[in-house]
């Protein structure tokens, strides 16, 4: 009884029937299930499967296993802003396409999707599309005649351990894996009833204040978006302006270890993310800013969570700069008063780790002739996106990559 | 920080590396991905799977699963005590054996597998064995030279939402489904750090109970074992007298509809279980008591949580023989005094559930000669296990099953 009424009441949230939902033990199994199961069901259909290029890596890891499996995957591209244009989907639809798959949100960023558009364009073709509501469904139902939707409670502030799957009435589905009775046949294991309960309060909880608090976080997240570039010199805001997320923001800060950036700000008591391609963890940047085309390095994600007194963000605010000063000037990087004396127009930045190359890059600039040419040596993967991205940020020209001995050399022509 | 703790204690419960362990969503999934990652990581040994006939759903239907794609599967056959002989796992292994799993103890009779020895017969074959310890872990570490284990934290009386999966070093395993970087790529999903930390210290308490709570238990089960028999009529205690789990007590009662017991137990304040073949969810009768060859019907499972009183237990003594005779009333079973007057050598009980044919059997076997057949018109699954099994338990000469017009006839010989 206790599972039925936690059901009826998570899909009175999303806007379903109550027996088209189903509890999973996360919202990356709600997303491999419901990937898997509808690429099983329309196999008939075809073995074709399109993803946006900025979807949560549960997302991206299944399209991947499906075509290791012998499936073929469209990338959908983003513009600078993190969105996809609806008629990228049009185009990647195919008579052999099985799924579409599109976030409601993105995770990083915040740029909401043209999701209801894009549904439209699948129900025409008689595609299915699953949407990842995982970073907006607390907010609000996702519009749009979209088939599959999954979701995961702890981004709404409920318990670890609960996401949902939807599937519509209609969608063929074949569940994949051993056989379990439990959950329509769709998520296997002992049901974990007190989190699935505290889920489903939490979600109407957290709805009943979204309209309000929606407003007052990105009124919060406007004061964050409009004075960090004033506050932080070489700071990169990304991330759609307005079609966005209300407690999320991004940026990204030039010549700046975005994960000494975090270690900052974590010891004056802010925990904030760093989507950068700088972490200790994994050396490849971000594949969200990365389809984006936006600068990498230094990257910081700030999230609100709902509650977030305006305090805080004004405390935080205060201390960012100097933090962002702070790890500058460890790593060497140029303020107006360095006086660069160095003249040679090849700058060895290999074996050095982002932002060192550009840093490098930004010592050297000054001193190259206008419309001469400078090359950087490197042999850091991210130094492929941000030597290109400090070019648009500074209005030199990025001529292009040559292979090199080690590495590759990055060339750019000074404009100004 | 918490999780490595988690995992340290955890591994110490075991008797396992840290790094060895992973925590999972639930015991069903911790079996379904230790099968499917040994499979696969085996592969090039061959596609052979060992299990008992009465392991866990969730290993039975993993060995469904490998069928279907493909892989062949050999089913271990156990004794009336619902144990398996040693000499049978060596016998099914095969040079192209990949994995052979067997339960620590039985999840509805409560019957002790020999493990150990199976682990060795295994391990000098060279073939991988997976222990499901998800009935024991909480009594004491697993013995033995075994592979992988697997099991469940709820069963310990931790948190829904925490399984556990071992893997030995050594072991061939290749992680199947999407990946996910988290818990060393072997359980997909955001980690759900309050309740595996629960889990953990909820091991480590347990334990440190264990063994004066077994004791204690196991006295308990056994007043129940000994005295039901005596209190009820037409009564058998099913599973291994000796070599058994503490707290876990089955008995199957002639005459009787298992949902109805349960339904009456429930009003007098008992939550027992069926494993029978009368559940109202499943009508197929339960495959343990099917593999021991027991009476499946009117099949109750006692189950005491650490921490029971005697005085419960007696009270269940006190409740329990009324209950039965209740049940056994509404059903028309045969009594003592009931003067059975049909004369007829057919009984006709198409269309009749389990347990009504054996009533129905009963009511007239005592108006047949010595030596004289009755013919059980029957169409419902159950009568084939519980004819034969009223036979055996009543001295009467079961002579066999025969096709008829609708269902089947089983004829039943007169023997005293």
């Amino acid at each position: 009884m206790l599972l039925d009424a936690a059901r009826e009441a998570a899909a009175e949230a999303v806007g379903c029937r109550a027996d088209e939902l189903v509890f999973t033990s996360s919202g990356t199994r709600a997303v491999h299930s419901g990937i898997a199961g509808t690429l099983a069901g329309r196999r008939r259909v075809g073995r074709h499967l399109i993803v946006s290029a900025v979807e949560h890596s549960s997302v991206l890891h299944s399209a991947d296993a499906h075509e290791a499996e012998g499936g073929t995957v469209t990338q959908v591209a983003v513009d600078r802003a993190g969105a996809v244009a609806v008629a990228s989907y049009a185009d990647a639809l195919r008579p052999d396409t099985a799924l579409a798959c599109l976030q409601s949100a993105n995770h990083e960023v915040g740029t909401e999707q043209p999701v209801a558009a894009v549904a439209e364009v699948c129900r025409e073709a008689g595609v299915p599309l699953l949407v990842d509501a995982a970073q907006s469904l607390g907010w609000g139902p996702v519009g749009g005649d979209w088939s599959l939707l999954t979701a995961s409670a702890h981004k709404w502030g409920g318990p670890s351990g609960v996401g949902l799957l939807v599937v519509r009435k209609g969608v063929r589905f074949a569940a994949q894996g051993p056989v379990d009775e439990r959950e329509s046949g769709r998520a296997a294991g002992f049901e974990n009833i007190p989190a699935i309960v505290a889920a489903a309060a939490s979600l109407r909880a957290v709805r009943a204040e979204a309209a309000q608090e929606a407003v007052r976080l990105r009124e919060l997240t406007d004061r964050i978006r409009a004075r960090v570039p004033r506050l932080v010199p070489d700071v990169e805001v990304v991330g759609d302006p307005v079609r966005r997320l209300p407690g999320v923001v991004t940026f990204s800060c030039l010549y700046v270890d975005g994960e000494a950036l975090l270690h900052e700000m974590d010891r004056a008591g802010f925990s904030v993310s760093s989507g950068s391609s700088c972490t200790s963890s994994t050396l490849t940047p971000s594949h969200v800013l990365k389809a984006m085309g936006v600068l990498s390095e230094g990257n910081v994600r700030v999230s609100l969570p709902a509650g977030t007194p305006a305090e805080d963000v004004e405390r935080f605010l205060d201390v960012l700069p100097g933090a962002v000063a702070a790890v500058r000037e460890k790593l060497g990087a140029p303020t107006p008063s360095t006086a660069v004396e160095e003249e040679a127009l090849v700058v060895d930045a290999l074996g050095k780790r982002c932002p060192v190359p550009v840093i490098e890059l930004a010592k050297v600039i000054g001193e190259v002739p206008v419309g001469g040419t400078v090359r950087v040596l490197s042999d850091d993967e991210a130094a492929r996106l941000d030597i290109p991205a400090w070019c648009a940020m500074r209005e030199q020209e990025y001529v292009g990559e040559e292979p090199a001995e080690r590495g590759s050399a990055y060339v750019v022509r000074r404009l100004s």
